[in-house]
């Protein structure tokens, strides 16, 4: 996982749907939480997922996602989801996430989305150059400080 | 509910992700199940919902839900879901569930999904004559017995 | 819908996995965000689903659902949905919610849960007396004044 | 990926729920059908997953998951999902899973979910005897040649 700033996160409590008949989270549950963090992380960016064909001329789409469940966690356990960017490659880049339970700090999953730019047809091109300076931009401990959105904010 | 015949079908079986901490059906599980029913219906009556628009200049919005549970649903239960018309007015028409346990036959919930039919710009607008004949159709025991699709014959 | 006081909110944004193939809310949505609120509300009221069995000799279970969608929710919508009282019963129970966009103040959505309370063996039981004096304080404005918890708050 | 023999499968249809405002299919989609294919698997196999710990004295926890998205899936496609034994190590096991669209047998999406053996209190155990019977088994092609199930058969 990376060093990398954190750029944008949000904290969430797991709740009834979350969890499963053995009363710990559902493997399945941080998926859609993780792409609502990534999701709102790039719409304040100015990258909308639904307008990036028509805005820019290039698009991306989910390429692999990786999970992994370090500590078991329950319901109404309140937890902080951080978005980091993870490696970048030619036409490729990813997020990292970190789940981490406030009560006791406790890294409870990491995963990884790896996105790959595509042009409106789906071929896979290289990274556009807009595109590069953000990913060059949000590695940055500087932009970090000076842009980083938390969930509270977001909301206010 | 209406004792009109059954259109569609589909046999589930109750997963793990469907159930809660208290070992039974987690309420919002059945939504995503009756949808699947619901648009598998009418991708088969040629009315594919993300062509509406393009293909007969309207479409349809969901105006209502609702759901009642009557019987404890659990972990690997087999549930036969069964669509059925329901009421039909001058702009909306509904479509019935039924969800009924296999082992026993037990009717575990019963559902309504209320659709109402809009122009491209979403106004509402009086059920357009293509869909008209359907409705009448479907409500007919005579289009049922000849083209009631199961849930097994759609896979086979 | 009640004009009972506000008991608990939370603000969320729709992402792209709440929204279908049209750029809209996906019907089906709401429910886990409604079940979300529910059950944080009655956690901070010392109500945990998960324990209510074995803390007071009765639980809740849900016996209806039902949901009205009364304007276009889009992609990245920010929504406050609203927690209520709604109407109280012998043994039943109901919560109101309402889906409002912050935008332009407009209702998107409304809907109601209705509970009932049950034995261990889940018969239908009268509303146990310490769940009916909730009911009560619940539904008076002097205890939402009080009491009243918001997203931001909770998550403070 | 393993080249194991087929354990079990579903043939699912790719609903408005599953896809997103592009028209694809909603990366978090899998996860849910996955387990859905996993725990059947499993209980036809008599290893309930909400029994394990009573039943044997220990049970299964997801220890990590990954997915590659291999080609664009869009609405309505019919996709066979394939549940194969993976690795297996001292306390931990995989499966192995692949999405294949039956029109044009294409491999969409393949998947791994891995499991780890834990005592009742969630302590990394190492696999259980009986575990490590199934395990040989399901690797052998004579017992998939004997036992495997379809989704058809599994609801007839």
């Amino acid at each position: 996982m990376s060093e990398n700033p954190v750029l944008h996160s949000h904290l969430v409590r797991l709740s009834y749907g979350d969890t499963d008949p053995a009363g710990i989270l559902y493997y399945a549950a941080w998926f859609p939480k993780m792409e609502a963090l990534q999701s709102e992380f790039l719409f304040f960016q100015g990258l909308r997922q639904d307008r990036l064909k028509e805005d820019f001329g290039w698009w991306t789409v989910s390429r692999a996602t990786s999970c992994e469940y370090l500590a078991a966690a329950g319901l109404f356990d309140q937890i902080r989801i951080e978005l980091r960017r993870g490696s970048v490659g030619t036409s490729s880049f990813a997020f990292d996430f970190t789940m981490r339970r406030v009560s006791d700090d406790v890294l409870v999953a990491r995963a990884v989305s790896t996105l790959v730019t595509v042009s409106p047809e789906q071929s896979t091109v290289r990274i556009p150059e807009l595109l590069h300076d953000h990913l060059a931009n949000w590695g940055s401990s500087e932009w970090a400080a000076a842009h980083a959105i938390t969930g509270a904010d977001a909301l206010a």
